[in-house]
C-alpha cells in the first residue's frame, strides 16, 4: 500500500515506549486541505485541542507518538505542543499553525519533548510513501497496524489508524489518519469526513470509555481530480474497513460481535439501543465465554429504553432466533455454535420503526482486566 | 437478628439451585402495609410486574427464590407468578392478591413451579423469628447474606438483600426486603422507601448493568407506635448499610471505593458524575489492580459532563491531590498506598455548585469475567 500522491511519512524509535517505533510523521509536499473530528470529552488532550485550533487551515505536517497522551497535563502539555509543532515547522520551512499533532498512551505524564525535537532529523531522512511504519509507531497495545485503501478514479483514499482500548461512543483513544490526493474544497471534506465518522468509528465500542484523545483527521493533497461522490463512498470503506479492525483487535478481545439493530423509532436510537447491548459487561463475559445467555440482551435492551413493549422483540444470535414476541425460543446449542465463532451477529428487532444501525463490539476477557490493571505508573 | 414483631420467615433447599437453600418465605401475622421500588427496565421480569401492581393494598406474605430470575419467560413466566401465589395464599387462607413474590438467578429459564409449590408446607413448618436463613435463601453469588438493624423506640427496621452482580443505575440483580412493626400509613411508607432507596441502592454500581428483577420491599405490621421521623432515619441506616455490604460483596470485587463528588450543579449532576466513574471498566481496572492512574477518573468525568472546566476540577485518591485546576498533582506512591486498602475513597470536586453525592462502587477483576463467562445455560 502506498500514500496517495504528494505524501510521505517516515517512524522512529525515540524512547517513549520500552521497545518499538514511538514516534511517527507525515509531511505533505504541498499544504493540504484538512478536516477533523476530535473527543467530546471534557477533558480534551493538549494535541487534540491544538489540531481541532487548526481546521480550516491548510497543513504541511502531522506529528505523533505513541507511549504518552500528553493528556490532563496542564500548562506542560500545552508548551510541549508548543514545542512540538515549532520544531517541525523549522525543519520544513513553515509556520507552526501549518503542523498538526496527535498523542495517544497512558494519561497525566510529562510528554517527554526533547527525545521528539532530538529524532525529527531522523525522521525526515526516513520519509517514503509506504504508510506502514508510520501505521505501526501508532501502536500501543494494538497487537497489529491498521491500513485500508480506496481507490477513486486515479486517485485513492488511504487511512492508518490505532484502536485497542477506551474506544466508545463517539470514538476513543483511538487515532485515525486518513489521506486522499483528490481536490476536495475544506468544508465539503469536512462533511464527508463527520458523515463517514458517524457511521464507522462512532458505532463501535471496546469498552465504553470514552477517550481523551480520540481523533480523526483527513488531509487532501489536492493532486487529482475525481468525483466527489465516489470520494464521499471511499472515505466510508476506509473508516469502516479501520474501524472494524479496531474492534477486532480490541484489548483482550476474542470476538467481533456486529448488533444489529432493526425497528426502532430512527437511526439515533438504534444506535444507542446498540451501543447498550456493546457495553454491557455482562453479555460481554458471555460472549468471552460463547454462552448465549441471550436475557443479558434484552435487560440491556430494556434499560436503554424503557419504553420498549417486549411483545415486539425479537433478539436472534446468528440466524438462530432466541426470544420472540414476549416469548422465548430457540435452541441454546445451536446459538452457542454461532457464538464460537470469532466473527458472528446479534440481532435485535425492537419495534417496526424505521431506524437500524449496525454496532460493532468486542468480547470483555480476562486479559482486558488483565492488560488495563497494569498499564501505567 | 430478629424480625420485628408480628413477622417470621424460614428457608428450604427445593432444588432450583444444585445446593443451599433456593426458597424463602416470609409470614405476616396479620395483613402488612406495603411498598415498594421495582426496576425501571422495560425487560421487568414476571415477580415484578405482580408485585408492583400491589403496591397501596396490604399483604399477608413473601415468597422468594434464587437460582432463576423468572425473567424474559413470557406466558409461562406469568402462569408461574399465579401458581405460586395461588399455593401460598391457598396454605394461609388468604387471597392470592395478598401474596408477593420475588426471584433472582439467570434470566430466560422457566422457572420450576411444582419444586416450589411441593416445599411450601416445609416451609410453614419452619416459621421463626430469625431473618438470617430467609437471607441466606436468596443468595446467588453472593458470598455472605445481607442483613442490618435500626432501631425506632420499642420497634425496629430490620432488612434482608442479596446482591453481586447486574447492580447498575437504578439498583440490579438486587433484592432487598425490608420490614417495620412501627405504625406507618401506606403512602407515607412509600414516599420514605423511594426516599431511602434514592439515596442508598441508587448510588452503588457494580457493573452498571441494570437487572430485570430489582426490587425493594418494604412492610409495616403496625405492632408499634413510633416516631415517623426516626423511622425514616431508620430506614435510611438500613437501606445505606445493606447497600454497602452488596457491593463490598460484588462478583469479583476486592475492593470498595467511595467516589465523592462535590461542586456539581446539584444532587443528580453529582450523582451521574459519581456513577461515570463508577461505570468506568478502565478506571475499575486500574483499581483492581492498585494503579493510581487517576486520567482515567478525569475522562469519565469529562465524557459525562462534557461542559466540564478542567481548571475546576479536582482529583484526589484518600487525602492525596492528584489533579488540581488543570495541572497534574500528588506523589502516585502516596495513592497507591491508599488504594492497597479494601475501602479507599476518591474525591472529585468538578466545580463551585451546591450538587454533592457519594456513589459506592466495586472493582473489576479478572474473576468477575470467570464467574459470568460461566454463569449460566
Amino acid at each position: 500500500m502506498k500514500w496517495p500522491q504528494g505524501v510521505s511519512s517516515a517512524a522512529v524509535s525515540c524512547g517513549i515506549k520500552s521497545e518499538g517505533d514511538d514516534l511517527g510523521l507525515v509531511v505533505f509536499d504541498a499544504p493540504a486541505t484538512y478536516a477533523g473530528v476530535f473527543t467530546t470529552n471534557a477533558a480534551a488532550a493538549a494535541p487534540v485541542i491544538w489540531s481541532r485550533a487548526r481546521i480550516g487551515k491548510d497543513v504541511r505536517a502531522l506529528l505523533a507518538n505513541s507511549g504518552n497522551a500528553n493528556a490532563c497535563t496542564g500548562r506542560d502539555g500545552t508548551t510541549a505542543v508548543q514545542q512540538e509543532s515549532s520544531a517541525v515547522a523549522a525543519m520544513l520551512g513553515c509556520s507552526k499553525e501549518d503542523v498538526v499533532v496527535a498523542s495517544t498512551g497512558p494519561i497525566g505524564l510529562k510528554l517527554p519533548v526533547a527525545k521528539i525535537v532530538g529524532n525529527l532529523g531522523a525522521l525526515e531522512a526516513n520519509l517514503s510513501d509506504d504508510p506502514e511504519p508510520f501505521a505501526r509507531s501508532l501502536m500501543t497495545t494494538d497487537t497489529y497496524p491498521k491500513l485500508a485503501i480506496a481507490r477513486v478514479g486515479e486517485g485513492s483514499v488511504v487511512g492508518v489508524a490505532k484502536g485497542a482500548a477506551m474506544i466508545a461512543p463517539n470514538m476513543a483513544t483511538m487515532l485515525a489518519f486518513i489521506v486522499t490526493d483528490i481536490v476536495c474544497p475544506q468544508q465539503r471534506l469536512q462533511s464527508l469526513l463527520t458523515g463517514a465518522v458517524d457511521e464507522s468509528f462512532n458505532r463501535i465500542s471496546v469498552d465504553a470509555c470514552e477517550s481523551t484523545n480520540d481523533s480523526v483527521m483527513c488531509f487532501a493533497t489536492g493532486r487529482v481530480d475525481g468525483d466527489l461522490d465516489q470520494l464521499q463512498t471511499a472515505l466510508h470503506e476506509v473508516c469502516a474497513s479501520l474501524a472494524e479492525q479496531i474492534v477486532r483487535d480490541a484489548e483482550g478481545g476474542t470476538k467481533l460481535m456486529r448488533i444489529e439493530v432493526r425497528g426502532a423509532s430512527d437511526t439515533a436510537a438504534a444506535v444507542a439501543l446498540g451501543k447498550a447491548v456493546a457495553a454491557s459487561d455482562l453479555w460481554r463475559c458471555a460472549v468471552a465465554g460463547e454462552d448465549p445467555n441471550w436475557g443479558r440482551v434484552l435487560s440491556a435492551l430494556g434499560s436503554c429504553d424503557r419504553g420498549l413493549d417486549m411483545r415486539n422483540v425479537e433478539v436472534s444470535i446468528g440466524s438462530e432466533l432466541m426470544f420472540s414476541r414476549g416469548e422465548p425460543a430457540g435452541r441454546p446449542e445451536i446459538a452457542a455454535k454461532v457464538m464460537s465463532l470469532d466473527d458472528f451477529t446479534v440481532g435485535c428487532v425492537v419495534g417496526d420503526g424505521p431506524g437500524r444501525a449496525e454496532v460493532l463490539a468486542a468480547d470483555l476477557t480476562t486479559d482486558y482486566v488483565r492488560l488495563n490493571s497494569e498499564i501505567t505508573t
